[in-house]
């Protein structure tokens, strides 16, 4: 089967960061050619011409299932927030898990996200629908002390066990997820990082999102949380660190040292005035791997990664002061070569070259607020202009999930007709 | 003329911000009907089932016809920026202005603007690409003491007679425009007022948008930019301030006294990092009206005012540590209800009640990003969670603008067939 992307212009985010114009030809699940034209005949034609093709974006920590909790808990302190938000997370049926991961991976596909990962209970459900959905889970399933979880059995047994049945899934990649240091102890953490490890699996956790987590773990350790998880051995290759936004320049050291990853969550951050802001410029100086996540359904609202990728820049130019940091060309990296090297798929992911995995995004160059469009300013309107208006087809591993704003593969009106029962059984209680 | 838009969600945004489930009726210009089943004929159908209508938003500040220009000035110093679009800006020819306001009128329907304040010079040109465009335009003329300004003649003059020529236009109102204390003496600062109180027509202006022009305004007349305009007469309820980020609580209630409007243009300032916070709640408290702005495609470099809202909302959150400051609601009051007040225009646009303008914009709710939709949640979502992908059709005084995605009034394509060699003759060199 080969589909024949034709006479696009390519953001190949290659190592030169070319902007080439021509073909993208895919044979199967994989991109063969890039950028020459294509004389060959192909199975499926895709006529792009004057489009932009991008990677998929990768958007690294969300929790997809709750898009079907969208405007639950908007606009109200952080702690009534937890309170009302973990209410709801604890009384949520397989149903609603499926109906909210279909939604929610739409709603990704809609806005260019091809790979998320995500950390949550129950991802078995969220495997399947996943995989109806067509797009890349990474799906970590999150563990914590017993005696804080509603899961039935032991949460690391319950990730193990859903590695051992998804392990061989298509798309889907079971990883391993901790909730964070105030419902972990350290023999959790150590057995999750073992088993991340045995498997090298990714794992990711919630670290430093509120100064109050920080000065809690500190008065019950001694220590910041980084460098707890650190002196423990949680940090590594694997480890993607979901927020980081309350660190000292100690603990970007050390996570930089363990050559981890994080995903800021600017929107999550700004909306639950949580304070902090990570560091990407010192995450980048030391060499920490920056990425982006949207965070969940009620926290942002949206999953709408190139809305993320804005809003990280402005966060970040505006809290430094300085319009110079976090340039279109970064964050764009950070959503596509850094996200793929995160969850360990920097040969297969991130960028438009023969040999890796056909994860691309067309957008409608035919669009006002791409144009004018010109190779100068092609990743500029990409992250300062672009919005998922203009996200017209999207490919994943081969498989046309999108076409020219038509879902390929769940029925979206099936899905969503059934939501807003869902919302009132769950969020109007 | 009457066009029946059917079985809609109506967030009116009437005095009891009610949401109604039903048909809403346009007879001519005017809405005649919200809410109840029209049995009647209509000359138009728009079967709007499940949709969510809105007022037509308002962006109270932009520089429309600098939409060609994106891309040309990013991630750069704010003295090289001031310098890289000053020249650009002084270069222009009528057909680049021509085409840029058409490209950013195009942008702005497709994001579910109808109405935007204006601020640059040959606004002749502007109106007449604006009419073309079809939504309504407050077309500020620009004026600055003539020492600085590369207009030919007297830009007071000017004004004057880009007022008298466009006064009747359909849907142009003429404003007047100053570019700010840095380059606009007394004389003009007055002369601009008396015209815009003696035509009753919004007066617009760059204020307090950088710490560094309120120093230079304070070295050289011993007062801040407000207080001095306040002092000469300046401000009143006809004046739109932009930007309004560097002020004292002393400046906010002399505003607030004169009755003013300030725009507020946060992924402006956030992306030019000029540091300043505009103080929202106290612009609440303290009673000077508030809307929202997206400012010009080379600080944004979108003029989406959905985008513009939730950024809003965010940076006010993060900045004031308080997730419970700029709610939903009010963002979304900012840019119908009270723009509507800052151009004088309350009585006829703003919101969805018979007797209005028939500006309003239809959301598809068929869009994953704006379900679960209950009534509970809908102004969370559209602040939230919509996007630009999700507005289907757009209807600005009566007349169809967009449909079903599709522009009614200019050729796109057309438009942006001939962008990128302006981009060209502007921006490279």
């Amino acid at each position: 089967m080969i589909t024949a992307v034709r006479d696009a212009w390519v953001v190949t985010q290659d190592p030169q960061r070319k902007i080439v114009r021509g073909d993208v030809i895919i044979e199967g699940e994989k991109i063969v050619s890039v950028g020459k034209e294509y004389k060959g005949s192909a199975d499926k034609e895709i006529d792009a011409s004057g489009d932009i093709v991008i990677p998929g974006l990768i958007n690294t920590h969300t929790h997809v299932a709750m898009a079907v909790m969208k405007g639950a808990a908007d606009d109200i302190s952080f702690p009534a927030f937890l309170d009302r938000v973990f209410k709801i997370d604890s009384e949520r049926t397989d149903k609603d898990l499926e109906i909210g991961t279909k939604i929610g991976c739409a709603e990704m596909v809609r806005s260019g996200t091809t790979t998320f990962v995500d950390l949550y209970y129950s991802e078995d459900i969220i495997a399947k629908a996943t995989a109806e959905a067509g797009i890349r889970g990474v799906l970590c399933w999150c563990v914590l002390d017993e005696e804080y979880t509603t899961q039935k059995g032991n949460p690391l047994k319950n990730c193990k066990h859903f590695y051992n049945k998804f392990k061989n899934e298509r798309k889907i990649m079971p990883g391993a997820g901790l909730q964070g240091v105030y419902v972990c102890g350290e023999e959790m953490c150590r057995g999750a990082k073992e088993f991340s490890d045995e498997k090298d699996i990714p794992l990711t956790f919630h670290l430093s999102e509120t100064r109050k987590e920080v000065n809690d773990h500190r008065k019950k350790t001694g220590k910041r949380p980084a460098e707890w998880l650190n002196d423990i051995g949680v940090l590594g290759k694997n480890a993607i660190a979901a927020h980081s936004a309350w660190l000292t320049m100690n603990e970007v050291r050390l996570m930089a040292d363990a050559g981890m990853s994080v995903s800021s969550c600017p929107v999550s951050n700004m909306k639950l005035a949580t304070g902090g802001v990570a560091p990407i410029p010192e995450f980048q100086r030391y060499g920490v791997n920056v990425t982006v996540g949207t965070d969940g359904s009620t926290t942002n609202n949206s999953l709408d990664l190139m809305a993320e990728l804005k809003t990280l820049g402005l966060l970040q130019k505006s809290s430094r002061w300085d319009p110079t940091v976090a340039k279109a060309q970064e964050l764009l990296d950070f959503a596509t070569l850094n996200a793929a090297k995160a969850i360990g798929m920097q040969g297969s992911l991130g960028s438009i070259e023969a040999g890796k995995y056909a994860d691309i995004v067309i957008l409608n160059g035919r669009s006002p607020n791409l144009r004018p469009m010109v190779p100068e300013n092609i990743v500029s309107n990409i992250i300062y202009s672009a919005s998922s208006a203009n996200v017209k087809t999207v490919i994943c591993q081969g498989d046309i999930v999108l076409e020219n704003g038509r879902m390929n593969t769940i029925d979206e009106e099936d899905v969503l007709s059934v939501s807003e029962e869902m919302w009132r059984s769950l969020c109007q209680r």
